[in-house]
Formats: C-alpha cells, sequence, structure tokens
C-alpha cells in the first residue's frame, strides 16, 4: 500500500477500505505521508467525496489516533458539541443547567477558530480558570460536581490537528464529510457516550444552507449510533449573532443574564439544548417534563450555583459570575448608524465574528484583551430610522479605525422589505 | 490575491485569469506558496480541468519562470520532442537524418523518467560526450554542424521542475492539461520555432488511449499557434516497445543499426517524423520529395558521417558508432519463454520500461550499467509455440533473481486469437 495508489484511486472516485483510511491517518501521524500528499488527498476527497462508510472509516482512525478516554468508571456522561457560530455562548448556559439537575457533563472544548468564538476562551474570562487539567482531575471533578469544562489536550485525535491545520491552508475546510470526521473524531476519544450537538447554518456558521446543516448532522449522528454513542442534533440558524453581544467578556455577560433569569435567543436555544439533553440521557420522558426541570433550575439560582462550583473548583474567580455588570467596562467605541429609513436585512454574522476578533490585533498581532467587542442594537427584521444605532464597537487601540469602519459597513444591509429570522429548525433525534 | 481564493475558485470548477495563473506559477517558484498548497491546486486542476485558455496562460507563466533561449541569430531552428515510450529512441536518427539535409535542430532532452528512456542518457553511451555545455556553446555548435543534443539545464522553465515533482509524488500526472503546459512549457522556452511532436499512446506511455493522445496533440498544438512556434504532431502507438532492445546500449545499437540501413518499426516512425520536419520547415513541399531526401541522407552514409560529428563536436567517443556491435556485450542472461501456444496477445510495455531501469538497480541504488536490458524476440501478433524464446533479459548483479523473473512474466501475455498491431496512427499538421 502506498500513498499514491490511495490517492490514484480516491480522485478516481473509488471507495477505500478502512484498512486504507488507516494506512492514510497513520502515515499523516507518522510523517511518512509528507504534507503536500496529505493535501492533495484532502483535495480528491474534497472534491470526489467520500461514502459514509469511508467517512465512518477515516473518522474511527483518526479517533484512534490519540488518546482516547474511557469514561465508563464515573457513570454515562454527556458532551455538547455546536459546530461553531457568533455569539454562540450556550455551553456556559447548558453545562450549569444541566449539572444542576444531576446529569453528568464531560465538556472538552476547543479555542476561537476563524470567525468563530472557542468556550475554552471564554472561561479564561473567569480569572484564573484552569482549562488544562489533568483528565483524571477532569473526571474527579465530574464525579463530585457533575461537570467540568476544559480545553481538549493536543494528545486527542492528532491526526484531526494536522489535517485541520492543512485543510484550513488548502481551501479544503467546507465539505462536510471532512467536517463531520474532525468533529466526530474529537468527540469520540473523549469518551461521552451521550452527545448533544448543535448544528448551525448561515452567514456566521461553516454550512451555509439548512440542507447542508441537516446531512452534516445526519452523518454525525450515522457515526456516533454506529459506534456506541447516541446523537441528538438540533440544527440552528446563524444568520445573526445569537445575542447582541460579541467578544469573550460581553458573551460571558450574556450567558450570566440567562442564568438570572433573562429571556431571548441564546435562553431559547440553550433550553432546547437542554431539553434535549434531557430525554436523550432518560432524566426525562417528556418535553414539558424537561421544560419544568430547566425554568426550575434557573429561577431557583440552582445553575448559577453549579456554575461558581465549576469555576472555583478549576481555581476561576467568580467575582463576574456574581456582578455580571462588572464585565461591561468603560472604553473607546465608535457607534454606527444606519443611512436609510428600512428593515434590517441581514448580518454578515461571520463578518461581525471577525471584525470582534481583529480588535484583539495591535501592529497585526494578537494582544488577548477581553474589554472590546461589539454590542448589536438591532435584530434582523427589525424597523430601522435614518440614523439610528445599529451597533457599538468598543476597543483599545486600532491599527486603522477608518478602515474598521468600511469593514463593519459591509456587515450589514438595510432594505425596503419586511424580514423575518428564525431560531432553531429542527431536531434529529 | 491569494492561493486560498484560487484554490477555491479552481476547486469550485471557475476559470482563472492569466494574472491568477503568473501568480500561482511565480508563489511556486519563490516559496511563497507552499508545496502542500500547490499539490492542493494540482488536484483541483486535475479534477476540475483547466479550459484552454487557462492552460496557455499557465504554459506561458511556466515557460518565462526561468532561462529563455533566443535562437533568432542562427536562423530558424527546429526542436522535436517525445511524449515519452520504451525503447523510442527515434531522436539518434531523426537528429543526424534532418541536419545532413540542412535542417538546424536544436534539441534539447531529458533523462530517463519512470518508465520511458530519456535521450540525455543515451547519448552519455558515447563515453565522454557531454550533454551539459552552455547555451552560447549549443548556438555555435547549430550554426557550425546543424545540430546539438544537450540536456535542458534545470535554469529552464523552473517552475515546471516543482511542478513535475509534486504531481509525480501526489498522483497529478495523467492530466491533459498538466501534461500540455509541462512540455510545452520547456519547448517554448527552448526557443525553436519549429516542432514536431511525436505523440504516444499505449501501454508503455502516459497518455493510455488513442483519443487522448490526439486531444493531447491539439492542445499543444494550439499552444504553440498561439505563442507563434509551428507544430506538427505525429500520434503513434506505444502497446509495444518501438524496437526490441530496451536499455540505454542496446537502444543506441537499435538506432545505429537503423543509420546503417535497417528498416523496422524503428525506421519507419523515424522517417514519418523526418518527413514531417521537412515540410514544416519548408525544406520539401511533398511527401515524396521527402522521402527521397531522407532515403538518400541514410543510404548515402551521410546522417551517420553527421552522428560522427555531432557526438564529436561534443567530446563523444565515436567507436560505438563506427561498431555498433560492440555495444551488445556478453553478460549473464536469463531467458524467458512461452508455456503455451498462441498469438502473443501485448506487452504490458511500461512494465518492461520499468523491469530495464530496475536492471540497473544493485541493493536498491541506481548504478549506472550500461550493458543491461532486453532484448524481445516476439512482436505482438506473432504466433508463439509452447517453450518459445520470448525475450532475453541481460544483467549484471540482481538483488532478487526469482522476483524478477516473476514480474517480467506478467509483462506478456500469450493468447488464442489472432492480433494485429499498428505503428502511426495520425498526424496532425
Amino acid at each position: 500500500m502506498d500513498i499514491i495508489e490511495l490517492i490514484d484511486k480516491k480522485k478516481s472516485g473509488k471507495k477505500l477500505t478502512q484498512k486504507e483510511w488507516e494506512f492514510f491517518v497513520s502515515g499523516v501521524c507518522n510523517g511518512q505521508i509528507k504534507d503536500y500528499q496529505t493535501s492533495s488527498m484532502l483535495m480528491a476527497m474534497y472534491l470526489k467525496d467520500l461514502e459514509f462508510e469511508e467517512t465512518y472509516n477515516l473518522t474511527m482512525a483518526m479517533a484512534n489516533s490519540g488518546k482516547v478516554l474511557n469514561l465508563d468508571d464515573i457513570g454515562e456522561c454527556l458532551d455538547k458539541h455546536s459546530t461553531g457560530g457568533v455569539s454562540d455562548t450556550t455551553t456556559l448556559v447548558v453545562v450549569p443547567v444541566l449539572a444542576s439537575i444531576g446529569v453528568k457533563v464531560a465538556k472538552m472544548s476547543g479555542r476561537s477558530l476563524g470567525h468563530t468564538g472557542g468556550t475554552a476562551d471564554k472561561m479564561e474570562v473567569f480569572q484564573g480558570y484552569n482549562t488544562e487539567i489533568s483528565t483524571y482531575k477532569f473526571k474527579e471533578l465530574i464525579a463530585k460536581n457533575n461537570a467540568s469544562i476544559i480545553s481538549q489536550s493536543d494528545d486527542f485525535a492528532v491526526a484531526d490537528k494536522i489535517l485541520y491545520k492543512l485543510r484550513s491552508e488548502t481551501g479544503t475546510v467546507d465539505n462536510i464529510s471532512l467536517i463531520a470526521s474532525s468533529i466526530m473524531s474529537k468527540k469520540i476519544a473523549c469518551g461521552a457516550k451521550l452527545l448533544v450537538l448543535d448544528v448551525k447554518y448561515g452567514s456566521g456558521a461553516f454550512m451555509k444552507t439548512e440542507k447542508d446543516a441537516k446531512q452534516l448532522a445526519k452523518i454525525m449522528k450515522d457515526i456516533g449510533a454506529r459506534c456506541g454513542i447516541k446523537v441528538c442534533a438540533v440544527i440552528s440558524n446563524m444568520n445573526q449573532p445569537l445575542t447582541p453581544y460579541i467578544g469573550n467578556n460581553f458573551e460571558v455577560y450574556s450567558a450570566l443574564k440567562v442564568l438570572d433569569g433573562l429571556d431571548n435567543n441564546l435562553s431559547n436555544l440553550s433550553k432546547v439544548l437542554c431539553e434535549e439533553a434531557l430525554l436523550l440521557c432518560g432524566k426525562c420522558q417528556t418535553k414539558m417534563q424537561a421544560e419544568m426541570l430547566i425554568n426550575d433550575a434557573i429561577k431557583s439560582g440552582k445553575a448559577k450555583q453549579k456554575l461558581i462550583e465549576i469555576v472555583s473548583a478549576q481555581n476561576g474567580s467568580v467575582e463576574y459570575i456574581n456582578n455580571p455588570e462588572k464585565l461591561i467596562k468603560e472604553n473607546r467605541f465608535i457607534e454606527i448608524n444606519s443611512e436609510y429609513d428600512g428593515y434590517l436585512q441581514k448580518f454578515d454574522t461571520a463578518q461581525l465574528g471577525n471584525i470582534a476578533h481583529s480588535l484583539q490585533k495591535i501592529d497585526g498581532k494578537i494582544i488577548r484583551q477581553d474589554d472590546v467587542g461589539i454590542i448589536l442594537n438591532k435584530n434582523v427584521g427589525d424597523y430601522i430610522k435614518n440614523g439610528e444605532k445599529i451597533m457599538t464597537v468598543y476597543y483599545n487601540q486600532l491599527d486603522d479605525k477608518d478602515e474598521l469602519i468600511e469593514e463593519i459597513k459591509k456587515s450589514f444591509c438595510v432594505g425596503k422589505k419586511p424580514k423575518t429570522a428564525k431560531l432553531v429548525d429542527n431536531i434529529l433525534k
């Protein structure tokens, strides 16, 4: 078996066997396959696509390319994953709510990627919070507090790190089989046997259409089913940021307000995800029962108390949890106003995510600054008058203020036609 | 402009502009585009293919990526190129014949590549022959002797060297647009304004079918027409080696015998190529006139005398030219006999080429040995009796004799059905 033979096979649209996928993944990891050969193979996979059987075999080979965690000794654990959005901060609501109801949540998170935010970065807003504890400690905390949130270490799904880096530099990111294998390989290696997926589509998601999001969700569900993981997938809309708050501090603020009882798109989606989790793990038999438990967890303050436990256990400061308003600091700002009367037609959500990330940059280098971000004053569908404020951008120092304003003006659009927007579209159980 | 954008465009099947191809080629040469990005782009080009306009722009960018020779000051020169075959040694016949008739032939040759032989390697059979003279000396010799044969230096079509190496390791060799741009970029950089192409198809060629060979020939002709090179393409069959002699020494022997008047497939194809060259450069108006000149060049010994001049001018020994039989030395040999009665159905010509190359290897390393090779005793279509000799393999030292015999037995096939074979199929003028 050699890689050129495998590339030839894939480029002709033929199906690779389990052994061939294992050969590919191990060659990628041990360096016997050169990165230029891997990227050629990735493009052949991209353009000729994979059958489900191949996606499954690739995923399993990737999952087994690094450390694999066994959580069986602490009971059935649940994991939650979003395919990535902007101001998509449901994890900070879902994890404490579920843990406070008695669901064991083993949450390994990623860092910010492209325009999307990362839970691991947001958890570090709680000063001192350690996202890099040992897997031993991780399991101990889940056993004790029902939940722990850590960043997934590079020892897991080693092949995925290599392949993802190459894909991001070779135009092979936006392929459903490759996305499914990347996500599921990491999730399988984490060891949770229950998985709630939030599959996003729209201008701020990797999947641009609802159809693609459904297809991705179905493949991930099928992979789970085949390797003994119960998966439920919620399809949700990311044509506008989930909350008006973009930027790590602002997003944590937003999540804390939901735990304080605020009702908005973030609370709605978080509740749907919690409901599905409760049904998946068998804690509830009906949606109504789940809804009651979730509302009670929030109203009673148990969920917020659980977040305090989770954060304290990993040495994070709970100051912001007790005083969310402290997260919105006074800072320099730019107000962006409408130049027309009309309905807000759309946000280029990815663009807003990119701008929020760019606020972290000084002289082209990323310098972590929590007190920068965007606060939106309008939603898609709102009627806006000429001169009315659409958003405020908070910053510390900017390389080029005029350029930033130009970029922001391209991120939304006002028009004459009335417009509506939906949030959750579909739940695949 | 950035490479990911270009890859995205190509992978979606869109057409790249001239500026974009120039950006790609310059990025490949200066290292700003990483090899893993280049190979991803190559696979996208392979699977989405290029329009003619794109192939042309890519070819010109590649041709201009290194040294470009101007031959105008020594008059209109002709070049000849074969797309590569086994025992395909027409250059050693065509160049002296044409030069002896007064055509200026500027021949830059390649080295052996894969299963195919290289003229530069064969010229070095004449001990002392220097294939690496300066382009100044090259032009001087063409002006003086009407011909010089050198190996094309790495300074020409720099992008092609990089792209070809990557293609050979990433499964993107067998694509007509990529092959056409590779060949034509080198030929354009050489500076000849007349070009006779021998486009091969069959089991010993890069193109497997006549249809593909014709398509390749047409693209190369069109590229030539657009940049001011008159091209004529002969389509010829490479389903069996052109002569019964495979291996550098044996192939030179074969060419010398044709210059001595032997009539066979090699002499037939060489004559067709010479005819087309004479019509292309305007030395002759009719095929009959060309045929007469060619036959006279051989019969009179002028062509052989011209080869002596060409070889001597570059310090090669002419001993073999005067005594071709010395090229077939006594050596260890293996005879391969038929195990059935029947017609010789086919040769796996590429496999024969590979075996001839493998005879050069000792302990996996290539050690140049001229006195090894294969001599075929039968042609495709011949009736063979059980036990009759099909070929003899000459060797010095072998890593594994039994393995070699196994490989050779897979390189031909005897069957009950009568079979015919043709040589030259088509001439595109």
